[in-house]
């Protein structure tokens, strides 16, 4: 069973530390699904929705080349995002998505290709995801597995 | 009749304007619900979620002593906010939100109060809300409320 947002939340609070999103596919749905939870903003920080590849590399340090040479739907730029996100929002911890949200192929990825990190004070976990359905199926599910990912970094990260 | 998301990027492609977001009690559902428009990454650059006050400052340039004298529940805050999106972001419009989702009160105002703002190369446009209803009611009826903001402010600044 994946973890929901109260459950990373509850998990983080216990740690003391505090949460952050950057988000290229998923476009703030991550954070506006933690702060459906009351209470979240004894944990949650804020986001970086990067959608525009610009934003990525002037807000979240996102390197030009990188970008340039593979793309934006990729392990390494997923991983600088989250790191990026720890960094611009002074948060323990960070989630960060991007992929191909659809209908279309985009970057000559399928829709529903999909990078997930988590940047805890112990490291860096990544995630890929290939995942069926519509825009709003693709991400909804994303968003799921994001906080999933999360849940089990932070356990991990004791 | 309000105006949606997918009118409101209708009209910016038809100014050749970009749009972000600087959302507070919204926390990205502004965001998300313009890139559920497929085709938003021709118009959306992205967003820039401050739940924490120290984010409206440190990545917004909210200013600092403004928040301590009034708290983050204010017009002077939100055009700030909106200003910060604008220049950080690198968009022509920015669409701002800060207010008290619920469900109890905070910094001395009742659950259901918003202020927005809509930056626009022509100005600066607020409004404040009096929502009723639990946490999710009025997070939802902001968002319509911005989104309507946005397409009011764009259409005035032709």
């Amino acid at each position: 069973m994946s973890a929901d947002a109260a459950d990373l939340l509850a998990l983080l609070a216990e740690r003391g530390w505090t949460l952050g999103t950057a988000e290229s596919l998923t476009g703030g749905l991550v954070a506006a699904t933690i702060v459906a939870v009351p209470g979240a903003s004894r944990v949650f920080s804020g986001s970086v929705v990067a959608y525009d590849p610009a934003v990525k590399i002037s807000l979240l340090g996102v390197d030009h080349d990188l970008v340039d040479r593979v793309g934006t739907v990729d392990e390494q730029v997923v991983t600088q995002m989250a790191k990026g996100a720890q960094r611009r929002l002074g948060v323990d911890v960070a989630i960060a998505t991007t992929g191909v949200a659809g209908p279309g192929p985009s970057e000559g990825h399928p829709a529903g290709t999909v990078w997930l990190a988590c940047a805890t004070p112990a490291g860096i976990v990544t995630r890929r995801l290939t995942l069926t359905g519509g825009r709003a199926t693709v991400r909804a599910d994303a968003v799921a597995a994001a906080l999933g990912l999360g849940h089990e970094a932070v356990s991990a990260a004791s």
